[in-house]
C-alpha cells in the first residue's frame, strides 16, 4: 500500500488576478518546468489616473526563464490574453490555445509586430500537450466567447483542474455543451485541486442559456418592425452577434458591424468559421443610407458606456456616420460591469433625449457559472483541495464556503493572494514563499514608468491643481533678480480671483525676503518656507491644498 | 358657464434637479409672488475633479428677490436642503418645513452662523401657509426620512400637487401612513398638475414597507447571537436606526452611534421626539471595551463606501476607536447609489479580509415609490398635466408614459429641463422662456471660482501630469541667462527616466536657441515653439500628452 501514497508536491503561483479583477495569470511549477495559465490585463482603477491598462509583474518568470515552457490560454478575453503582447516581448515562449482564442491573440501579436517571433500552437478540445513535467488537457466549456477551455493539468503531484471562466450551457449557440463527462472522469481518477471561477458565486441558481437572448431579440424585432434597430454588446461575444444576425435575417434586415474591436473579432470569427453570416446580409456602413430604417440592424460596441466607443459617440452626436433619430430602437445587450453604471446611465439618457427607445432589460445573460453550476462541477470533480479563482476576495471566500457544502474539507479550502507560492500535494498544502507580483501600469507607450509617486501627484493635481512659484536669484550674492511670480493651473479661475493671486504673491514675496534678509541661502530651505507660508495662507483663506512647486533659477 | 373657465396662468421654473440627480429646486411664480420648493445640493460627477459639492445657480431668484416669499421644503435630505445655507447667505427669505426637516436644517444653519438671521416656521401636516398669491398645504407622505411632505400649491391658475420624494408605507415605523385620502380629495376638487417622484419608475410593483427590514434585523440578531454586530446605514434614516435599536433592546445589546452625520441626525431626532431610545441602551464608544462582543451593536455611517466615513475607516484599519475582528458581523443596510458600487465592493472585500461576515442582501428597502404606487397617486389626484420630477431624463420620460396609462393625455405630459419657464393653466401649457440655471461648483470655501477651464486643466493634469519649462532671459538683449530647465509632476518617475528628461531638455534647448538665434523676441512665440516641439517629441516618443507650461523670467 505504501507505493500508493504520492509524496510529490507541485507549486502554484498566482502572479495576478486575485487582488484585482482581471490580470489573470498563474504559474504551475515542478522542478525544471513552469507552465503559465493565461496572461491577462486589468483595466485601471479610478485612482490610477491617466493609466491605460495594467499588466502583471512577471519578474518571477523572467528570473526563471529557462524553466518556462509556455503560456496555456483558457479563452480569448482581455483579462486572460491582453498582457500577452507586452509579456512575450520580454519572455518569448510558445503560446497554446484553442483555434478562436489563438485567432484573437494573433490579431494582438500583429499590432505589436510579434507574429513572426512567437511560436503558437492550436490545441483541440480533448487533446493534450506535454510541457516539461506536465501534461495539459483542454476540456470543452461554455462561456460568453466561443472556444473556452478548462484545463486538466497532470502533474507529478496529481491532477489540477482549472475551469477558466465558464458557465454550463446545455443549448449553446455555437458548438456543444460543456464536457461534463470529462470532468466526471477526472473526478473518478482523483483530482488534487480544483481552481474554479468565482465571479457569480454570490448568485443562486443557474445562469440562463445564451439562446434565451436570441428569443428576446426575436420578440424585440417583431415589436419594432418599423424602426431602425441598433444593438450594442461586447465585441467578443460572437454568439450574441450570431443571434442578432439570425434575427436580422429572419426579419429581412441588413446588418452593419460598427466599432473597431467588434469588426476585428467578427472578422476573425468569420475567417475561422465561428460565425455563420448568410450571404448579402452584411452591408457596409456607407451604404446604410440606401436602405429604409426598418431594413437595418446596426451592431456596435459601447454597451458599457465607454466614452470612445461607437454607441457613446452616437449618443453624444459625435459619430461621423450614424445619427440617432427619434424612433430608433436601441438595445444595450449587456449589464454594466461594476464601476460603469453611471457611464451607461448617461448614454441611455442621451439616447432617450434624442428620441430613441432604449431597451436594456432581459437582453443579456452572464457568461459565468452561478451557485448550482459551481456545485455541479465540484460534485463531478470531487477535488481534495479547493482553490477559488476569478473574483474579488469576498467571492473567493464565498466559493470556499460553497465548496464545503459539497464535500471539500474546511482546511482544504485555500485562498491565495497574488505572489503566494503554494506547495501542494496529497499530503498537504502550504504557502511556503512569496514572490514579486502585482500590476505594472501602462500609460501610452510607457510600461512601468508611472508608479505610486506619480499617481499620488496626479491625484493631488486632479483635486487641487498646481501653483508654481518661480524666481531668479543671483549666484553667490543670492540677490533676487526676478519674481517671485505665480503661475497656476487647475486651481482657480484666475481672471475672477485676481485679488487672491495678488495676496498669494504678497505672502510669497514676504517669505522670500524674510529668508534673504535673514541670510538663509539654502535653496531647499527657501523653497520650504515658500511652500509652507503659501500653503498656510491658502488653507486658511479657502480650505484648499493645491500642489505648490517653488522653482528657483540661478543667474550669474 | 363662462365664469368657470379659468384663464389664469402660473409659471413653474425648475432651477436644477433635472439634468443631474440632486439639486432639487423649483420656483413657482405668479405676478408678484415667487415661492421656491426645496433647495438641494448635488454631489460632484466623476469629472468634477476636486469639487466638494454643487449648488444651484439662483441668479433668477436674486434678480427677482422682491418677489421671493420663501423656501418651502419637502423633507430633510441633502438633495432637497443641502444648498440652503449657501443660498440663504445671498437670499435671506423665510424657510417653511415640518418639524424634523427644520430641525435638520437648523443644524446646517448653525454651522454657517445663520440661525439668527434666517426666519423659519414649522408647518404641520394638513396645515396651510399663505405666501403671496399662493396657499401651500403640507400633506403627509412616507419616505426614508420621517416628516416628509407632499405639497398642494393653490394658485390662481389651479392646484399643483408636488409629491416630494415619497413612497407608500401602510405600516411605517414612525407616524402614520401617507394621507391618501387628501390626495383623493384634491383630485375631486380638480388638480391642474402633478409633479411626482420618478426615481423608481422603472421598477414594477410596490416598494416594501420599512418595517420588513426590522424583521430581517431580528433574524440576523438571532443568528449572530455570539458576535459583535456593526450596521452601516444612511445617517438620515432615523426609522432604520430605530429598528436597529429595537432589535438591540430585544436581544439585550447596548448601542453605539458612530460617525459625525449619524450622531447629528440622531441627536436632533431624539430631541424632537422622532426616535425612541430605551434608557441605558445607548453607550459611549469609549465604554465599548467594558462589554463583551455579544452585547454590542455599533451603528455607523459609510454604507456607500465613502472613503472618509466611519465604516470605510474601520475597513481600512484607520479608525481610531474600532478595530474589525474575525467573527464580527457587519451589515450594510443600503444599496449602492449608482457610481458607488466599486467603493462599496472594496469596503466589503476589506472587511471580509479581516474575517468579518458581511451581510448586504435583503437589509434595505427603497424610500421611493415604484410603478404601482405612482399609478395609485395619479389615480387619486387625476391631474390635467403630468410634470415628472426627481429622476434622470429616462425616468422622467418613463413616468410620462406611465401617466398616460392612468389617464393623462399624451400632450399633457410635460418634460422640463432646468431653466425652462413653463407657463401653465387650464387652457394650455407652454415653455415660454429660459432663465439662467445650472450648477455652481463648491471647492473648499470657494463657491463658483472653479469653472470649466479649471476643470479641464485638472482633467489634463490628472491624466498626464505637467511639465514646466522655465528659463530666464535678459531684458532687451533677450540673452538666455538661465535654463531652460525642466520640472515635472505626475508625468513619469523621474529617477528611472533620466534619459527621457535629458532628451526633452535637449529638444527644448534647441527650440529656444533656434528662436533666439533667429531673433524671435516675442515671448508668446518662444513659449509656443517650446510647447510645440516638446509636445511633438513626447507624443512620438511615448504617446502621451502632458500639460506643458513654459515660464520665462526676465532679468535686467
Amino acid at each position: 500500500m505504501k507505493t500508493e501514497i504520492n509524496k510529490e508536491k507541485v507549486k502554484i503561483i498566482p502572479l495576478g488576478g486575485l487582488e484585482q479583477i482581471g490580470m489573470n495569470i498563474t504559474a504551475f511549477e515542478y522542478e525544471d518546468t513552469i507552465v503559465v495559465v493565461d496572461c491577462g490585463l486589468a483595466f485601471p482603477d479610478d485612482e490610477m489616473l491617466g493609466i491605460d491598462l495594467v499588466i502583471p509583474d512577471v519578474t518571477y518568470l523572467k528570473d526563471n526563464i529557462e524553466k518556462v515552457k509556455g503560456f496555456v490560454i483558457t479563452h480569448g478575453h482581455e483579462d486572460h490574453i491582453g498582457a500577452l503582447p507586452y509579456i512575450l516581448t520580454e519572455l518569448n515562449v510558445p503560446v497554446y490555445a484553442t483555434k478562436l482564442t489563438l485567432g484573437i491573440i494573433e490579431g494582438k501579436l500583429k499590432e505589436h509586430n510579434l507574429t513572426k517571433s512567437v511560436k503558437r500552437k492550436i490545441v483541440k478540445y480533448g487533446q493534450s500537450i506535454n510541457l516539461g513535467c506536465f501534461r495539459i488537457e483542454f476540456i470543452r466549456t461554455n462561456h460568453s466567447i466561443a472556444d473556452a477551455a478548462a484545463l486538466a493539468i497532470f502533474t507529478p503531484a496529481g491532477i489540477i483542474v482549472h475551469t477558466g471562466d465558464f458557465k454550463i450551457d446545455y443549448t449553446p449557440v455555437f458548438g456543444d455543451a460543456i464536457d461534463l463527462t470529462r470532468f466526471g472522469e477526472l473526478g473518478k481518477k482523483g483530482v488534487l485541486a480544483l481552481m474554479c471561477d468565482s465571479t457569480n458565486v454570490m448568485r443562486p441558481g443557474f445562469t440562463m442559456s445564451e439562446k434565451t437572448v436570441g428569443k428576446t431579440f426575436d420578440h424585440i424585432f417583431a415589436e419594432n418592425a418599423t424602426h431602425r434597430i441598433i444593438i450594442a454588446t461586447f465585441a467578443s461575444n460572437v454568439d450574441r452577434v450570431q443571434q442578432i444576425i439570425n434575427s436580422a435575417y429572419k426579419y429581412g434586415r441588413k446588418v452593419i458591424i460598427e466599432g473597431r474591436s467588434m469588426v476585428n473579432v467578427i472578422t476573425t470569427a468569420d475567417e475561422l468559421g465561428y460565425i455563420n453570416i448568410p450571404e448579402n446580409t452584411l452591408i457596409d456602413i456607407e451604404t446604410m443610407k440606401n436602405y429604409p430604417d426598418e431594413q437595418i440592424v446596426l451592431i456596435t460596441t459601447g454597451s458599457q458606456g465607454e466614452s470612445m466607443a461607437a454607441l457613446s459617440r452616437m449618443a453624444a452626436s459625435i459619430h461621423r456616420k450614424v445619427t440617432i433619430n427619434p424612433g430608433d430602437t436601441v438595445i444595450l445587450s449587456s449589464t454594466p460591469i461594476p464601476g460603469n453604471e453611471k457611464a451607461v446611465s448617461r448614454v441611455i439618457n442621451e439616447l432617450t433625449r434624442k428620441g430613441a427607445n432604449v431597451i436594456f432589460q432581459d437582453t443579456h445573460v452572464s457568461g459565468h457559472a452561478c451557485q448550482e453550476e459551481i456545485k455541479l462541477i465540484y460534485s463531478l470533480v470531487k477535488p481534495q483541495y479547493s482553490i477559488p479563482v476569478h473574483g474579488e476576495y469576498r467571492h473567493l471566500i464565498a466559493q470556499g464556503e460553497l465548496a464545503q457544502t459539497v464535500g471539500v474539507e474546511k482546511d482544504n479550502v485555500i485562498i491565495l493572494s497574488s505572489g503566494d507560492v503554494l506547495e501542494i500535494g496529497q499530503q498537504g498544502a502550504k504557502i511556503v514563499d512569496r514572490v514579486q507580483a502585482g500590476g505594472i501600469l501602462v500609460d501610452g507607450l510607457g510600461v512601468g514608468d508611472v508608479g505610486n509617486i506619480v499617481l499620488r501627484d496626479r491625484q493631488n493635481l486632479a483635486e487641487n491643481g498646481i501653483i508654481i512659484v518661480v524666481m531668479t536669484l543671483e549666484k553667490y550674492s543670492n540677490q533676487l533678480l526676478a519674481g517671485p511670480d505665480i503661475v497656476t493651473r487647475g486651481f482657480v479661475y484666475v481672471r475672477e480671483s485676481e485679488n487672491l493671486i495678488d495676496e498669494a504673491k504678497h505672502v510669497v514675496s514676504e517669505a522670500v525676503y524674510d529668508c534673504l534678509n535673514g541670510n538663509v541661502n539654502d535653496w531647499g530651505k527657501i523653497k520650504m518656507v515658500v511652500k509652507d507660508s503659501l500653503s498656510d495662507y491658502l488653507w486658511k483663506k479657502m480650505k484648499r491644498n493645491p500642489m505648490i512647486l517653488p522653482i528657483i533659477m540661478e543667474v550669474g
